[in-house]
């Protein structure tokens, strides 16, 4: 499998090159497993799903906790065709990710319950797109009834699905709706945004 | 058809909000023709893909000409089954979208090529989706042959190809990627990305 994702954070602030290179800093416990390079417009991060959403979760928890209105905004994928397969990626989904969609939904939903807070309010919205496939709304209508049982879920919106909750919660349920859902092997992709400190009330 | 996007722009400023207050100004002349709802993540926008497109364009020139960096981000969609068709939205694709794919790569480069500038030079990033076809590939390849001789092309990168130039330009180049490849009745998405006024070097 490949997957990875091309991550932008965006701190709305006259000091965003500041509060982006100190956020950079919570990458490094990953840099062994994750290969990361870095250009004008986002950061390419590539390796395991969950290690993935981890390093996305940790950046922006420290951009976010400088208090300013920040945004990290990814496009999360795997199984691209166009892209090799890497090893370091894992061969393959976890375990039980080809169960039906029953026991996936269940399983999800055990995950995000498990996964410790990060004391950081976030709003996200995301849509998830699932190719190569004629069944692709039943994976995405399996995706939406496990999103309205996690406890971040905040409404539907035309074209995606806000959630709403603490920043541990709200990324391990992306990364639950990014690994359950859609075929295994097949080509899956997420277009992630999340917010905080907005001055907008919701 | 249903088309349409969720889009929010990110200026990197102290003064964001009224960098974003004043672009939004720019959808003015389009409100009678897209439905237009906001709130603290993104705006919607439904209508025709053309207008939809223009509008965007305009929304980011404003901001851009802010001198400040900024970031237009926004989720573009045609024809996702879990929207009702939209008579606003027109009822199909252009005339000549049904064409073979030659036809239609040449048909995508004369729209471009006779699109007005902006004066506003942007970096621009963005992924194509095309949904429920096993033929996705060929959809995206041949959008990729597209992109080499648009003129805007920078480089590919993983998950998405980078693209550079005048706004006016780039904005018609994703416009045309979205408008004729893929199914004229299938569901495309775009996940796009847009920069200007960026400190860092490219």
């Amino acid at each position: 499998m490949f997957s990875g994702a091309q991550v932008s954070l965006y701190p709305m602030s006259g000091n965003f090159a500041e509060i982006i290179l100190n956020a950079v800093k919570g990458l490094d416990p990953y840099r062994d497993v994750l290969r990361i390079e870095t250009d004008d417009i986002s950061t390419l991060m590539v390796g395991p799903p969950d290690v993935l959403f981890s390093a996305m979760r940790d950046l922006f928890v420290i951009a976010a906790k400088s208090g300013e209105h920040c945004v990290l905004s990814a496009a999360v994928s795997r199984g691209c065709p166009g892209e090799p397969d890497d090893p370091a990626c894992g061969a393959t989904l976890r375990e039980g990710d080809t169960s039906p969609l029953a026991e996936r939904i269940g399983a999800a939903l055990a995950t995000v319950l498990a996964t410790p807070t990060k004391d950081q309010a976030v709003a996200a919205q995301f849509s998830l797109y699932v190719m190569g496939t004629d069944s692709h709304m039943d994976e995405i209508y399996g995706c939406i009834d496990f999103l309205k049982r996690s406890g971040t879920f905040d409404r539907s919106k035309n074209f995606c699905t806000r959630l709403r909750g603490d920043a541990g919660t709200v990324f391990a349920t992306l990364q639950e709706a990014f690994c359950r859902f859609g075929p295994p092997e097949g080509h899956v992709t997420l277009d992630i945004t999340i917010s905080a400190n907005s001055p907008t009330k919701a």
